[in-house]
């Protein structure tokens, strides 16, 4: 982790994992690619009050049409996934899943609920920075974020640090979290099924759990999931989000109005307790990342970045060995609270 | 229950109850009267995105007069009742009601919570109807849906049809399902309390827990509580709906409207999790009576009535004998699960 | 307590406890200065659906120029501090704090989610009443309210008045109520710990857990936290409110208007449920302190006083032991139910 313009942390360990190892981190990546959103935001290129449709027409079918860029962005658009189902073609490409999602109906009322949008908040970043630069999120990151600093994080790897890739392992939950996780079932025909695209034998299935061990899904890179990485790199990600690396990526104005909290309560699709700024996790009593000033995201597998203003922090944590319950694993948790208190003890 | 088209499951049993039973339905009655209200939605008489008093004037005072018609349906006008009470009469007659109704100000302001208006919202449909067509939503119901298809479920049970009534038997709860009830008392001065009308000596009582076992009360027929049917009539009703009975009463487009959800989260009346579209209750984690795409209503005896589009299936469940607590009982949710499990696998 | 023009109940007792002795009410005095806020909501003075930049222009930074007088009075503007802390001259001095709010971007987005406001509505109903009357809203109090009726409820309490002051004592919490506030700790660098303006290190302390025992406090008497009373005064205020002695204060459309619900739910920075009108709190499960149509506020210390005008009832109760966890304390809502079900029966 990063404080002041410095590393200050850089630990690794565990049966095959050392600081080069790079793996996968599900839904952290998506803080990685908002990182990338949120330069367009500075540049006004992108305004979060602007509807939708401004940037992407095809998108108001069916009620949607003033949907603003803010909501679409904090999981209250109501569309967790297609009726259908989005396919695996779908989930690689947003150029095939964009199209569908405009024509869906929202599975609530835009603006009353807020759920998660595991997978299609990814495609909605992709569509909304290809509506406006003509260039893919992926490319984007690459060229403006990724490459000018030797970022050790990557949305869409290429084959030349494949190498480097070591595969995720399942979690092997203990008795305990095997508890907690079916304290509350999630019904094979419910939103929240729907949302992680498994509505048995109804829509086809999705790419597995334990997708970045799929060449297909590292080359594509999604938004949503596709991010491959070291700890280092996606801290590094964060400190330059903020200006511990130099200039600052994002702005005050942009990481104040990004790091602004849209929602807060219990998720309508998962069922638990969550809060959104815009893409970013926000700290809230049920996890608590960060400051109230902290931005970032957790991922499936126990994952989580973050920048914290409050203290210069930037922080990455990528476990090779994957966790239940989802989100930021405990370890991840109890590691930021302590440097959190060191540095206010400092 | 009907799927694709066929009557596939018709049971009856138990003390007093055969196939050609009818019995009430409490609440169930609401998502009847919200299918008759559909057709009035679906040939455009009736516009979700309007102003109530583009309909009824006399409804505007008190800040009332940007409550859409969709707020209303949805339970989030906080218009639980009046301050003083509905009488008995108010209920049986809506065109008494429905003028203090217009008079009242809110209990909370208009769109920024919901909870369940029990016996207001059948109300608001009836006066709808009559303000658009000039006629009663029982008459409207009588004449273009139930006589036409010999739908075995009634709004206003005509004297012909009484022999069929089986009196509700009063509910005997178990030790262990009064110290479930006993865990979230009402104050006899709350919000909820005054939604069942009953705010001690101040004022009046309603029309008691077996409402349905009144001549009155079935002969009034009332939106919100006053149906009567056999099981398999309230299945008919929803086949009838979404075309299982030929050609369907709401088409793809009203379906879609009214089937999405509208609100979410912990009721504000009743202080327990809900979720509705307009009208109708859609299933959440706390009743998962369907998938994402079903629509329906329960009743305090434990009815259930719904309609799912993703099974092309329609379902109704009517006990005589009464359980606690309120809503869908155990047995039906376990029945809809079943039946729903035995498609996905055919 | 007040009943129907007749101070029908008037306890005290204990250990120094007298009629006429005065002590601290913490954020009870919310609640009094939400009457003499309400003089200027009767008047025409103050719209509740004007925004607030109409009356105090410099508030309009950072995208707040849309929020609602009724928004930042229900606790929904995401002021909750400023992010380097509110000092202990800020707290006492609204024309210092209200510059420094003014300039703050809202923790979440305005009308999107709402929580306790603790310090700073204060300061909002403070600089509401200086814009408009060019007074304080203590003097505004003590001129219009306090004064001409003798009521015993001071906020900036004379110096002829100290000697009647008993100090406040420390909770002494029981090993249960340990338990309670331990089970939901609050992170030091959260939005709660912000609110309480204690983020460790990082911004200034506060005035402690016991304000009102600084005679500074009492001087200045802060609309969030320093009125001073005795338990007949402060169910005074609220029976001036709704007529009790005399003519009411409040008219029955300004009663209407302050006493609906404009929030309920889990509160964002305190993490539990809540329910406010505009200022005063309203009765929900949590905390049944009245009927549907009381209006009312708790103190830290235990302290609650409302108005019930379903009853023509007001209470006022202040205990010189403070009690934990905080708000109104069990002893109080025990007394209001009592003494409401005795109405009830009469």
């Amino acid at each position: 982790m990063y404080w002041k313009s410095q590393l200050v942390v850089d630990l690794a360990g565990g049966d095959g994992l050392g600081h080069d190892t790079l793996t996968g981190t599900f839904s952290a990546t998506k803080g990685v690619a908002a990182i990338a959103l949120g330069t367009l935001i500075r540049s006004g290129a992108l305004d979060l009050d602007q509807t939708v449709v401004h940037y992407w027409p095809e998108f108001g079918a069916h009620g949607k049409e003033r949907i603003l860029v803010r909501e679409l962005l904090s999981h209250q658009a109501g569309l967790v996934n297609v009726d259908d189902g989005l396919d695996n073609e779908d989930i690689l490409d947003s150029r095939r899943a964009a199209p569908k999602l405009a024509a869906q109906r929202p599975h609530w009322r835009p603006g009353t609920a807020f759920g998660y949008h595991g997978i299609t908040i990814g495609t909605f970043m992709e569509e909304l920075v290809r509506r406006i630069t003509g260039q893919s999120l992926q490319g984007l990151y690459e060229e403006s974020i990724r490459a000018p600093r030797g970022i050790d994080f990557w949305l869409s790897l290429p084959s030349s640090q494949e190498g480097r890739y070591e595969a995720l392992r399942p979690a092997q939950p203990t008795a305990e979290q095997l508890a907690i996780i079916s304290q509350s079932p999630m019904a094979p025909d419910s939103l929240g099924a729907l949302m992680f695209n498994g509505v048995n034998n109804l829509v086809p299935p999705n790419l597995g759990p334990y997708s970045p061990n799929l060449r297909e899904v590292r080359a594509a890179g999604p938004a949503a999931l596709g991010g491959i990485g070291s700890a280092r790199g996606l801290a590094q990600v964060y400190a330059a989000a903020i200006g511990l690396l130099g200039e600052a990526l994002l702005d005050s104005e942009t990481v104040g109005e990004m790091g602004q909290q849209q929602v807060w309560g219990v998720d309508r699709v998962l069922n638990f307790p969550a809060a959104f700024g815009i893409v970013f996790m926000k700290p809230h009593p049920g996890s608590d990342f960060g400051s109230f000033r902290a931005f970032g995201h957790d991922g499936a597998g126990g994952a989580l970045g973050y920048a914290d203003p409050l203290y210069d922090l930037s922080f990455g944590y990528i476990p090779l060995q994957m966790q239940l319950p989802g989100g930021a694993d405990a370890r991840a948790l109890h590691l930021s609270q302590t440097v959190r208190s060191a540095i206010r003890q400092s």
